[in-house]
């Protein structure tokens, strides 16, 4: 039976691709037993279950962190892995756009600018 | 040409139901013109879009508001709604669930909670 | 000279009338000390400085506490607070209203709930 | 009759000025509609209502905006609207140290550092 | 070796004693998988780590509960937890009103609140 | 007998050492009646009682602001402090973890960011 951290690993790797490498290493030196919760839990455990497909969990996941407004990095990530699963552009805008009726305008302007610079990366890419 | 007024309206229709209206109604005595304006941008510009179906639109309303922590009577209004435009139970508890990882446990305990509460209200219906 | 004490107890009187002597009172048994801070910082130190009136005072924490969404008992006093200090209830609803921009349509929802049982709970008396 | 954008327009040009200007076009290329709403709905429709004044409005955003923390650019956008509409730099500096009550220290600290990057911002103009 | 599952049913037992049966119990019909998470990942994995002892666990949790202000029902469950492992009441409300400097008063007050809640409830056992 | 400044002044300099100095003269042209209140009622009342140890104070105060996510220049700040008052890097980087479960996995890891900035700064002296 695959260990929830192999099953987790291989979730973050379906959608955050090498973003999720870069956190776990930058974890490393400071509470790599912290790296193995955040693979463990969210991704072998959460994103893992099969209620939900990984689209619909990316975009929950966009929408939560937009209107929370405490997490920018991380909502930046999530763009990324939005796109990874296969949501569109237009899907990710229209999602933030509407947490300016459920958490404000400042919030989906912020998340906005965190989608300009993800979209904006991928291009360069 | 449909104004907003009324293509709010009937986006809350869809959406809230009798739940919508019973709001609406509330705001009647002390500040009726915000009944307006609820219809009119949430429910006639944002909810009105066609890039994301209400389906999507609901589930990322459910996580934000779970992971807001702020706004239990609206969160108990959108698992309402989302019920009503389609999203199962599953799905429901699903994305509350998922929220534990973004906002913390207590967030998706409550919300949890919340949805409880609704889906008694509709089983003794 | 008036200590900090004498001057904060003045202006919580004048702000927040018996409500604040209520609260002050609940503490009694549990956080004495805190009863003396409350009166002393946020009246006896901040209140009572002369840069802004009280009326500009409360309407900046009734849009504060309707933004932040935490501490509905709290708005609730202040919206007494409000009205003790001469805003009319046109100005305190419409200054909820607008957290609606900036915090989201929920907030000024409970905000205006808020409202609306202050506004009762003195035309019942 | 003058359109809600046409009135937003004009009000986000009392308010804001070219701050404002900045902020839509810098929305041109990601959600061109959402700089649609941003005009109407705060401006055209909120901003625009007789029952309280610029000077009102903008203090009660720069309390709100610090209070909550989670958005200091929009905060420094209103530091220099409350200033474009007539506000003090003592009013500003006064309704945000009185968030230290309802917000805590931290919020006011990060507040102040807003307001003394504005400040700085006009001086050097 | 003992699972992660039974480490922490034991670890939430010496906590929150039948408070947590009872979150566990409340989760059974609806998200079963959830309590299951919920005894693993806080109480399995981070509760039953060696470097911080439980009373200063339960501090940092009422702090961080009073602080963001979103979570009373599970403030109250780690009030009674913070005084199940031997925190004093001295200790607890210290903690609570000392939240008043990083949160705000309102915060401070409802945690107060909460905690007299559970004082009272104690007293009369 | 100490007046609460002196006593606030001594506080700050156990906790804080130059960090305090540093933010108090940053008040210093904007709003030092502000930076006189930081002193008396944070450190020359609160941080001065009693009841909890410095060590205690500081694991909370850590908890706290990691898990609110909006104050993260104070979350720097009071890393410092906790070291300075004697808590260990292991002690920090566990009551950070532990704010995954409370406030979730992006607080926490803004909050290891924050610590790996404060421990390499200290490092490098």
């Amino acid at each position: 039976m695959e260990s929830r951290y192999d099953r987790g690993l291989r979730k973050l790797g379906e959608i955050d691709g090498e973003q999720g490498e870069r956190i776990v290493a930058g974890l490393a030196d400071i509470a790599p037993d912290f790296a193995h919760y955040l693979i463990e839990f969210p991704f072998g455990d959460i994103y893992a279950r099969p209620s939900l497909d990984l689209r619909m969990r990316e975009i929950a996941t966009v929408a939560a962190l937009t209107a929370m407004g405490t997490a920018l990095p991380q909502l930046e990530v999530h763009i990324h892995g939005a796109l990874n699963v296969g949501c569109s552009r237009a899907e990710i805008t229209e999602v933030i756009m509407q947490m300016a009726v459920f958490a404000g305008f400042p919030a989906a302007l912020n998340g906005l600018a965190a989608a300009k610079t993800v979209f904006a990366e991928r291009a360069s890419e």
